[in-house]
Parts: structure tokens; sequence; C-alpha cells
């Protein structure tokens, strides 16, 4: 059985499709005092599959997700796969300075403890947080593929880009499915203007589509330098795929009037450029355990 | 070492000063994307106290909760000690209908696994829900000598009621320390007139300064009913005394509009009625455990 939460983002519907089995929506109310109620409205047998994405209110989606999770084992559900397409607070994964805590331990942690039995969350910041800090079976998703697919046909003489040094694994997934060279960017300061450009380590943009990939669209601000940088030393478009669309303090129109010609998001987390599902991947592996 | 969050409401500060324990307040930030960000800002030996309410924004003050616990165990804390002043979702204590979530034990089990070594909670909805889910030593805290010190010399001739027959035990213990009668309010339809009044069950009103206490003021409404329901019937005055002083949807209008001549409640839920500090019967039980 499939349950979808408020915040499953048509997510538990469209796996529900795929995988043919029963989806159910989880019973919402909020109490005067602002109080989250949950109720599972039929009985449960067998596995139960909750689609739950922390995307903001992330405290509340959250605290949602957690009741669901404990809903589902007091309803009989043998198993609780509990399926996150964003998972939050997964940034502040280590003691960056001393007694900062380490949230996505909190996070993990408290849905393990409520009684998940498995995880399977989408393109989760820190890779080895979920080895790290659950017992629980899991497994770190990524939407490579279905960005690979949505631009394969739209860009001519392609050139995948990470953000960083750091994160150039996820511009070669992409690459490496489309036939594509890959680089990662780098910020420099011009030595003609002295502006500060980013612009891919070692290869040439002229004449290419460029597309930028990233996790995580939050400012846009380092994709709106990077689109403004490789437009201006020739190349024909620039692209962005992320995989969730945070899209804070304007983000949206920092990005496209810095001359991304499309910037695209898969639907972890609900926004206007949420256009590539992860219901097909998440399924693939849901099918694995199921 | 007393650590106060944001949602300690002065309550660390008092028990810092009545203690003579030092206090630290933790450092805390909101990330552009709308994520809680803490840190513990100094080295701690020994046992570590923090004070989170989970008033309003509940969720948000959960996570803080759980951060501040995570932080300070990783901060070198060698027992945290959890003060919540207002112990959120405990009124859904158990499954009233098949497929509800336990949400006190979600939060419960919470504060726990992320390393609490102990618990002590002021006047929580459900009694048993701390002696149910945690395995954590743990207190709960009743204001009811608060209470009644506050009002022994306010009120001539009380009498001191609850709101209903299951919360007779919290006004009897007001009343006791009073050395007043006490007794429950029931519901009924008037004979003559057909309108729903509450009144006590068994004692008279008439002349008696009455004390309504309860642990929870929300929107009001039975507390409203029973004020204009006592001075319809010749109480001489109308106070009510509430522990956490949620007041949704303009209950504090509607309590002193009804005829309430005065309102207070603890400092576990900030307030305009918060008048009376629980910080010396925190101080007297965490001087048990430190």
């Amino acid at each position: 059985m499939i349950v979808a939460t408020s915040s499953s983002n048509g997510i538990a519907a469209r796996i529900s499709k795929i995988l043919k089995v029963d989806m159910i929506r989880l019973e919402e109310k909020i109490f005067p005092d602002g109080e989250i109620y949950v109720r599972v409205p039929a009985k449960v047998n067998g596995d139960a599959v909750v689609v739950c994405s922390l995307n903001p209110p992330q405290e509340r989606n959250f605290l949602l997700l957690s009741l669901s999770i404990e809903a589902l084992v007091g309803a009989g559900a043998e198993n609780v796969i509990a399926v996150v397409p964003y998972m939050s607070y997964a940034r502040q994964d280590k003691r960056f300075l001393d007694g900062e805590a380490i949230s996505i331990k909190v996070i993990l942690k408290t849905i393990e403890s409520v009684g998940a039995s498995a995880l399977l969350a989408v393109d989760v910041h820190s890779q080895s947080s979920l080895d790290e800090w659950l017992t629980i079976p899991h497994a770190n998703i990524l939407p490579s593929r279905a960005v690979a697919e949505f631009f394969r046909d739209r860009l001519r003489n392609p050139l995948v880009l990470a953000p960083d040094a750091g994160a150039l694994w996820r511009a070669r997934s992409v690459a490496e499915l489309m036939g594509a060279p890959y680089d990662y960017i780098e910020k420099r300061r011009d030595r003609v203007t002295g502006e500060v450009i980013a612009l891919p380590k070692d290869m040439d943009v002229e004449g290419r589509d460029v597309l930028i990939v990233d996790d995580i669209i939050s400012t846009g601000g380092t994709l709106a330098l990077a689109a403004r940088s490789v437009k201006e030393r020739g190349a024909r478009g620039v692209y962005a795929a992320c995989t969730h669309a945070l899209l804070v303090r304007g983000a949206l129109d920092r990005v496209i009037s810095s001359g991304v010609d499309e910037v695209v998001a898969t639907d972890t987390v609900p926004s206007p450029i949420s256009k590539i599902t992860v219901a097909p991947l998440i399924a693939e592996e849901l099918a694995k355990l199921l």
C-alpha cells in the first residue's frame, strides 16, 4: 500500500500507477492550536510505503512524516518504508565548527526511532549521511537518468558542468548518459576587467549548449554568475538542472535574468520548474524492496 | 551549565539565578531556505540543562530542542537534561480512533533518541505519557503551589473548580494548598431557559470567589461558559488559572468578556497573562538531579 501525505507532491500517486499498488491518502487536519493530526483511514496489511518530502515548511513536514510512520506502525503495517523525495537538513552533516548540531543525524535517528523499516531518499546532499546514521536499509536515488533523458534531444554539442569540484561526480553521471564531456566551474577574477567570473576549469564553451547540474538551487547566485560568464564566452545556450528547487529570495528571477535559457528541477520540491518526475526511479527502487 | 534556547521564555535565566549556575545562550540562526542552525558557543564540562518550551510554532521548537540536545551531546556534555516547560502534542496520547498517530510518543522517543539523559516537563496533559514512552529519568512538575500562592491573598471565601471530572485532581491540589473546597464543573441545560450552563456539580457559588483551574486555555470556550454561569448564580468574583496559555482564536477576549475578573497563566507559554513563573519549581526538581 502506498500512502500519500500532503507533502507527497504527486509522487505517491505516480508510484502507485507505475507499480499498480493501491494508494490511500493520509487523513490530516490541524487542531486550533496548530498541532498536526494524522490518521491512516484504512486497515493496513503487509507493507506500507509513505511518501513525504521534507520541503519547506521543513519542520512541519518532518513531524508529519514522523507521525505518519508512527500511525502506520500502529495500524499494523509489517514494514513501513519511508520515501523522502527531498531530505532537508542534510547540508549540516558534520560539526564544521565545535558545538554545532549535526542536523541530518537528528532527522535520520528520529525516522528510525519512530519505526521506519527502510528509507528511500533522493539525492541527499551528503551521500554518506544515510550510511552513517541509519541502521535500517536505505537508498539514495540519483536523478541523473531522468535529467539526461530530459535534455538529450534538447541540446546541441552539450557540455555538462558541475558548480564546483566537489560536485563533479554529479555532472559526470549525467554527461556519461548523454555521451557528452563534463567539467566543473571555477570562480576567478577576470585579469582585464577585475570582475568575478565563473567558467569551466578546462573546457571551452564556445558554440556549445552548456548544462549546469546541481543538487539544490537555493538563492541561485552561483548559477546566475556561471550563466553570465559562459554566455559572455560564447556559449550557444545555457541550461540548468537541479534536483531540489528550493528557490529562496527571488532565485528564479535571478536565474532567468542571468541568461539561462531553461532551468528545470525534479518534483521532489514543489516549484514552477519541477518538470522532471523522480517517481519512476523511486518505483524501480521500491520494486526491489516490495 | 544552563542553556537557554530562543524558546526558553526567560525560564533558563530564572533557573540560573536561583541555582547560581552559569547560563549560556544557544547560538541560533536561520538559513535562507528556512532551516534552523544551532551551535553551543562554549566548551561543556559535566551536565547541561537545556530549556526549550514546545509552544507554537511547535514543530520548529521541537526541532530546535532536538538539535540543541544533539549539539550538547556533541559538545561533550556528560548528561543533557531537557527542560520542556510546555510539552505540545501531549493531548494525542492514545489511538482514540484506529489508525491515529500517538503524537506524544513521537515527541518523547525523539527527545530520547537524540541523546537526552533526563526530561523535566511541566503539567503534561497526560500524566502517564512520560512513564509510558521514556526509559530515561523524568518528572512532570505541577504548578499547583505557585498557583495557590498567587491567589491565596487575593480571594475571599474561595471555591476551586475543575473544568471537568477528569481534571478534579488538579483543582484539588490547588484547593488543599489554599484550604479551600473544590468541585468540578458540569455542563447542563437550564430547565427554564433551555440555555446550556456550566456549574459546579455539588457546591453553591453564591458569595464566593470562584477559581477555575485548568492545564490549558485553548479557545477558552468552556471557561467563558463557566464564568458566565457562576456569575449568574451569584459568585462574588471569577478567577481563572491555567498552566499553559495557548489562547487561540481570540481566546483572551472571549474569556475576559465572559466576566472573568482575572485570568493568569504560568510562563511555560509566552502570553499577556503569563504572570506566574514555574522557574522555582523546576529549579527545585533540577537540584535533585544535579
